[in-house]
């Protein structure tokens, strides 16, 4: 059936050309979701390509996502604005991390965690504190006399948190997700996660204290961190206890569709959880990974549907490369031009790469080689926490000045898109050396 | 691990939930997919418990998740509001609705569609215009006579377009996709959609031409009905041509997610275009998916891959209940206290059922027994092109007066939802009596 060419087909892609051309505006009602529609196709052909293109060059695919979206932002086409700017897209991307770190999540427990778990409180530890520190000194070196005295501080502050979304997906599309690196680094981001929220708490109760002539007080910073322990306690201590027999018990009800909706609910229950103990969703979204097992999907694989994991994954597979491809398209070149950016971007970059590689000295060797530069590299990127720092810090004014300026702003934007980029290849450089060892 | 209660849990619960009250505005900045996520939580275990328990009430479960939405939405609760409201889950429940006809698509062939296609157009066509007609008189004879001259007009143009998504998702639990019903159903409500395009450009051209004491115009409204066919015709040869070859042509490049990327690119594409035609997007949805077949999988599942129904199954078993959780939520019930909307809506009802089993009526009988009462109940929901037309008919306004009053209003509203509501149980039962005799 329509093995060969249609002898109609040519006459009629002239006509509906000229319909199409004709009067588009005499159409009836339009539906809200045809602009989002056609934005799904550009951006999933496009991540296609760019993906298909990395990998040829050797490169992992989301190289490809994240190059996609920086040239098709830089071009300066309206579609390229029309997209970055979308808010769908911008959801279904957001929706998209979740999947992934739930993804990534249900790839390890909470049990192989917890078994590196002095590595990655040490790794987090260390890479959170010499980041901030050699990034305030460098800063305080570099920025003109005029500068905030706050300027420094945040600018080292944006260095902290490690946006594990890249390294994540670097590791599971090279299969290395079961590595014991790849445990180390993914608890360590979560528990970045937790010291970048301190972090946060306490420059911003300096910036207040010093706008309002008051000093520091210490309650409201020591809640915020308690909320966030106790919600990664209670969320993995309860996911432990009761989801085993909860999710036996629903699979006696014998209805279609259950094990997904209980596994999404989950997922984006405790993202939800996780944002309101003042966490990043995603770390909730990692979490409701890391308590559910296979064991979980076993008595679904029982009565013949299929596991989790295989449920989950195409539909990760549609909205992942919609976050790498925005991450490309905000990622604005020219801010680069701004006087004293270049070279307070290249100082920034040093250090971001310089100082995670400090905490890899602190993985523990006693229970199986571990490689440190793998860990090293898999810390480097910074992501949208830096960025949303970088924003709080434009946005807070000390005696009338903005924390940071433009060419500060522009630094660390250049920061988050060298970090982001160069971790994709040196990982896999650095696993195939493994791997061929 | 975990398989017996912490003695901790109870003391870390009691200290995280004084924590979450004692100052949920201390937190960070919050994520913008955090309310989202919650939502989905919501919506997706409501469907769940919902369509498990409309199961063992012997209905399907599509039934519980439409009654889900008007239970929540007129319990009155601010948070159904902000459900029913919300811009995320309207977009992802679109997003169901395309995907959920994709999917009925994977499940023909455009060659079975032909081949109940004389039978499908006289279905559609006598489904068009008997309810149209039938809703003409009878509004025509209970309206009071201070009405506008176009209120009957209207209301019987909202009675046409058959809502396909319902009459699809309970062929598709039921398992009944592949009768022949089924593909006169599928196959007469996309000739639907073209007809009532055409019924909506005939009578918002009337109006407008009432309005501005002109003559009817016949140039535009053909203009509009031909680019409708024209969308179908391309689309289809196009489709049945060119995806074969290039999908075999992909799977060459051996790179992953080829097979979901290009499937739901094409999905989202026809849609647009299906949109940018005039048509309803659904339409471009289901004729994507009406091209691919199995054979379109078949080079990637040599390659041990999956399958695109496979793959697409989870997405829109994600994605599908929100559709349809969110079509109950709009339902107000107290749309139908307006005076004079019990009387006219019970008509309407009436007309509703009635003038759609005319339709199955034409079922030619030639190639094997088709049953018309399973046919005639599969086009009797109305959906939202009867509220658009209603919305259309509310808004226009004939010397000063609106075409269509709230009380019109309110009586389209009851017949969407008793239509919604009756089909589900009705096409059950006759499925069943046909399966058993």
């Amino acid at each position: 059936m329509g093995r060969k060419p249609l002898p109609l087909l040519p006459k009629i892609i002239l006509i509906v050309g000229l319909l199409l051309l004709a009067d588009p505006a005499a159409a009836a009602a339009h539906d809200p979701v045809a602009p989002v529609a056609l934005q799904l196709t550009l951006v999933l052909t496009g991540a296609l390509l760019a993906g298909f293109v990395a990998t040829r060059l050797k490169q992992p695919a989301v190289m490809g996502e994240l190059l996609f979206g920086v040239i098709v932002a830089n071009l300066g086409l309206g579609f390229a604005v029309e997209l970055r700017d979308s808010p769908a897209i911008d959801l279904l991307g957001r929706i998209g991390v979740l999947l992934l770190l739930f993804e990534v999540g249900l790839e390890s427990s909470v049990r192989q965690l917890l078994r590196v778990g002095l590595s990655a409180l040490l790794v987090a530890t260390i890479g959170v504190a010499t980041p901030l520190l050699l990034g305030w000194w460098v800063a305080a070196q570099l920025l003109p006399a005029g500068s905030s005295m706050f300027a420094p501080l945040f600018l080292g502050a944006t260095l902290t948190a490690t946006s594990v979304g890249i390294t994540a997906r670097v590791l599971q599309e090279l299969g290395a997700l079961d590595r014991p690196e790849s445990r180390v680094i993914l608890g360590a981001a979560v528990i970045d996660d937790v010291l970048g929220l301190m972090v946060l708490a306490v420059v911003a109760a300096l910036v207040g204290a010093a706008n309002a002539g008051e000093s520091l007080a210490v309650g409201p910073i020591v809640l915020i961190i308690a909320k966030g322990l106790a919600f990664l306690a209670v969320s993995l201590a309860l996911g432990v206890w009761a989801t085993p027999w909860f999710f036996r018990w629903a699979a006696r009800l014998r209805h279609p569709s259950t094990l997904l909706a209980l596994g999404m609910g989950l997922c984006f229950g405790l993202a939800w959880a996780a944002d309101a103990a003042g966490l990043a969703p995603l770390v909730g979204a990692f979490a409701a990974g890391l308590v559910l097992e296979r064991a979980h999907s076993e008595p679904y694989r029982a009565q013949g549907e299929r596991g989790l994991e295989e449920l989950v994954h195409p539909i990760a597979q549609l909205f992942v490369p919609l976050f790498f491809v925005q991450i490309g398209l905000r990622t604005d070149l020219r801010a680069l031009l701004q006087p004293g950016a270049l070279g307070l971007s290249a100082a920034l970059i040093a250090v971001a790469i310089v100082s995670k590689q400090a905490c890899s000295l602190m993985v523990l060797q006693s229970k199986g080689p571990v490689d440190r530069l793998l860990v090293g590299f898999g810390m480097i990127p910074r992501g949208e926490v830096g960025l949303i720092f970088a924003g709080v810090g434009a946005g807070l004014h000390v005696a009338g000045q903005p924390v940071l300026g433009a060419a500060e702003y522009a630094a660390v934007v250049a920061m988050v898109l060298a970090t982001t980029l160069l971790t994709p290849p040196l990982l896999q450089w650095r696993l195939r050396r493994l791997v061929r060892a």
